[in-house]
């Protein structure tokens, strides 16, 4: 975040039916190509125009597993040219795919994203199967902080971090993360209070960040606090910025421990932004609106 | 189930250091490829050959994706494979994904797993990217009943189910599905009471039971007296027989609205049976425990 002077992460949720003009060559490249082929050529290309128009003015970007999975073997070939793509041009790589499971199955996923497999010929040598090599992962606390310490035990290995979902910023959080619990607060709140166990075990000496993160909405600025009390040490991955509502200017509670601790997401309101009109060209609309988080976020530290 | 005699599900997590030796074939082949390549072959064959041993015992196979997934691309091509196999063979297929995820992203989830994405070249014609056609995924219902309702959007318009996570089988389950709540009960008896609203909108006409099932652990049987009163009508997904400690004799309040109310699933207890001694080769002792499991069901109702 210092080097880069932006707490901006670039969320690419790619549709194949709203790709930049750059997919389209890609696509018909691959003409003949399977349907999922095609639709992951012209996705992959998409990213990358993506990531070469704003790279500059984010620190990372968020790929979203679920659009790149849907298309297949290629679609998860695409996910990891993208992930090199974005690691190529210096930025930081936040996979998200909200995984949770017990033990050896959340160490799978955690090898996939964060690790790697050993394969076939063996743990020694040649056999090791590469993951995704993503930075850090998002994860589903439902199922416990066992399942969580799974998660951690391979990122920390590969020096790779989680961000564990806590209030989200869709309304039907409402139905489960905001019940009010038997013991005080809320399930969100208690939440955060496994997180901020397992984040204790593991902070960086500068910062005093600790490698578990959390997520929380922009969407409803009043929980920041209340989480920061719970939280001081994680960093925020905050989504809900843009189109679902939520405004950078509200976000100053999640900055308090320093500005690396909140990471401002935005996928749509960037890649989307020559929708809003104006005539500039996707990548230019695109660049802009990335410039104005990114000015907007740093004024709050 | 009442055409196969069977509530038996068959787990698939394969693990690249303990596959059967159909997989050694199959990885020697494609010497020379890539580790992700090679351990993905080997996972293929040894799938292939479980599935061909004890399909007969069984009534559906429940594959894991994170032990694909890990496996890259050409992971999810085997994955693919993998389900191709399990629906000649005359199964079901329970994608044990555990996704979840808001609105437009659990679509594409359900996209990926239950039904179809449109492609780059629209939605008509042959621009329509197919899914691995799963007849059911596992979602997590932290983030609301919003998000379940995504994915049950798609699965409905494909004929296809969802399992819901409710009380899991791992110690953690306590950290926070086992949280009481201030309006009484625990938070996954509220989970529960969701799930049941959203299965009363979509029954079977004839034996009433609803398109939504629960995931329900089968090493606490005293949940599922409970579980069953809130879900009358749901399908129970049983993980946890065997490895994990759980009795088939126990879970007898899962199937009290019918045979197909209660799907027992079995993994390393199946598909390494051999490793308990006796000197049977993997495919005849998988089968002998699977015919084991079926009738200690079956006797049930």
């Amino acid at each position: 975040v210092a080097e880069r002077e932006s707490q901006i992460v670039l969320g690419l949720d790619p549709d194949p039916l709203a790709l930049w003009p750059e997919a389209d060559d890609a696509a018909a490249g691959a003409l003949g190509a399977a349907p999922a082929a095609r639709a992951a050529a012209g996705v992959l290309a998409h990213c990358r125009a993506v990531i070469d128009a704003v790279g500059d003015a984010v620190v990372a970007v968020k790929p979203q597993v679920a659009c790149f999975e849907r298309l297949g073997a290629p679609g998860w070939h695409a996910l990891a040219a993208t992930i090199e793509h974005a690691r190529a041009a210096g930025l930081l790589v936040l996979a998200d795919g909200k995984r949770g499971d017990i033990d050896v199955t959340a160490t799978a996923y955690a090898q996939g994203f964060l690790g790697a497999t050993p394969g076939v010929g063996g743990a020694g040598g040649d056999g090791i199967i590469p993951g995704l090599g993503a930075d850090a992962l998002t994860v589903n606390p439902y199922m416990g902080l066992d399942t969580l310490r799974s998660f951690a035990a391979v990122g920390r290995a590969h020096d790779a971090g989680l961000f564990v979902l806590v209030r989200t910023s869709n309304p039907g959080a409402a139905d489960l993360e905001d019940e009010p619990l038997a013991r005080g607060g809320t399930v969100w709140e208690r939440v955060a209070q496994l997180v901020a166990a397992l984040g204790d075990e593991h902070r960086a000496p500068v910062s005093g960040l600790s490698d578990i993160g959390a997520v929380l909405g922009a969407t409803r600025p009043e929980h920041l606090t209340r989480a920061r009390e719970l939280l001081p040490h994680a960093i925020f991955l905050l989504p809900g910025v843009g189109a679902q509502g939520g405004r950078v200017e509200d976000l100053a509670p999640a900055f308090a421990p320093g500005r690396a601790a909140g990471l401002v997401t935005a996928s749509r309101s960037i890649v989307r932004a020559h929708e809003q009109g104006g005539g500039a060209s996707p990548a230019t609309a695109a660049r802009a609106e990335a410039q104005r988080l990114r000015a907007a976020a740093w004024a709050l530290g």
